[in-house]
């Protein structure tokens, strides 16, 4: 199972503490993390998820795969910028957002218009005019993150 | 002055004639309508635009320019499907979304990031972490929405 | 009709004067340039095109719609690099493609793929395996590229 | 090391054939397949490696990773449709294309824009105006091929 995890490019030390261990958490699950595969809360997750012996997938915005961190395992170079937040998100059958920066938005806003879980750590608080349940699932640690994200992926059929 | 409009496939009546509204205003303003070509937000801000003898450019979805709804001037058919996304708001100068849908989400993420300016009309409530502002204008009606976004856009350099 | 010409951003003076004419006499038959919207062949082909009365859509691969030519109408600033050339061709409703680099036969490719007609002026030289008709109309001048491509376009269903 | 193998998602049996073996001996050399994850081309290669035991890397042009045939190990759903062939070979460090048809011949003409090493097996004769050197290594066996594409690729710094 291929879970997602979004986050930026920086990040407090908080914040990358807690993406390394959704990262460990993740491949001690036996899932695979896909990630953006830069910086920041992107390489803290896949640091977190390489030294617990799982697998990290890359979904690059540039051309180069050099570009990877290198805790990355396969890296798919995209050369479509940030539009590859929308692969990102749809690569994994629940999404895991870490923080609140605008990219991160764009990919907790794209997972829920594809019908993907997504789990929040840390994150923006959202509203729609209607009100209505967002279907967003807040956790407090990054085990609760990751047990919430493969219970509701598996919940679902396979996208 | 291309100033992009952002908005579901579809939407309530008053959501609508918001949006043509705001189309109309743009084109009295002289500037160019952006958007994504399609129904609802799309279509009706289009029609606003186009009766009041201004320029619509779509930049839609899939590969058939003539997916574009009729009032459409000038259509660019991406065939990246939702990834368009981030096209739409970066050829405007600056962006007013109308609504609350993921889809528009995405774009009001996507537009803030590249640092354009936003003005939403009955739209999302939004709280990051931090608690920074987040240089999202609320206008009230269709015309204090256009005002507001010609009016931030000359105030930022040329993108 | 939307007519798309697709070419280097750099050409010799021979292809630069091709592309020139290409674009005045798109325009002088009333038709509307889609391209991409950078130097060389480009910016000759919007230059002709907007020195003869007509109008220029380009399709840019930054993020950025001032990168545009000075001689672009409107621009659509799509933020995914080359992967742009699908949406150049798939914007016309035929493609003239003049000179041969390699951005240029990955757009003629994708215009065949999509059953976009294609007329080539000093361009690539292809066969298959199969040595089927590929279907590229080779054109000796500018006048009678732009007569084939209007001629093939109205000749299929609109795209 | 990743190679990319582009191909149709249609294929002669001799084609799909010699995609089982490019698969198998890639694999067998200990390197990661990248390719479409699709029918055809995509699927031989695909099931060569995995029942070689090696790693299968799909760039889907969809958004659900379900798309992939069933010898794909991870799965990247791009949503961009056509527009991923770019992903496809930027993501690779040499590209083996087999079999002559319009989406392969994109792929080829992205992959030598980005100056990675191709090398084709039963495909497109190309000739550009100039006559120079398109810089495409023809190999008669899957053997061959994938020992070229290994040599060109290591010859090279890493993109």
């Amino acid at each position: 199972m291929q879970i997602s995890v979004i986050g930026a490019s920086e990040g407090s030390p908080e914040i990358l503490r807690d993406a390394e261990a959704v990262g460990r958490v993740i491949a001690e699950a036996g899932a695979v993390l896909v990630c953006g595969g830069l910086t920041g809360v992107m390489e803290a997750a896949s640091k977190g998820a390489s030294e617990a012996g799982g697998t990290v997938v890359a979904v690059l915005p540039t051309l180069s795969p050099a570009d990877a961190n290198r805790y990355v395992t396969y890296a798919v170079a995209t050369g479509i910028g940030e539009a590859r937040n929308l692969a990102v998100v749809a690569s994994g059958r629940a999404v895991i957002a870490i923080g609140g920066e605008w990219g991160t938005l764009s990919e907790i806003a794209y997972a829920r218009k594809l019908g993907r879980p997504v789990v929040a750590i840390q994150g923006w608080t959202l509203r729609n005019p209607s009100g209505t349940d967002l279907g967003i699932v807040e956790a407090e640690t990054p085990q609760q993150a990751v047990e919430a994200a493969m219970s509701e992926a598996t919940a679902e059929p396979q996208p």
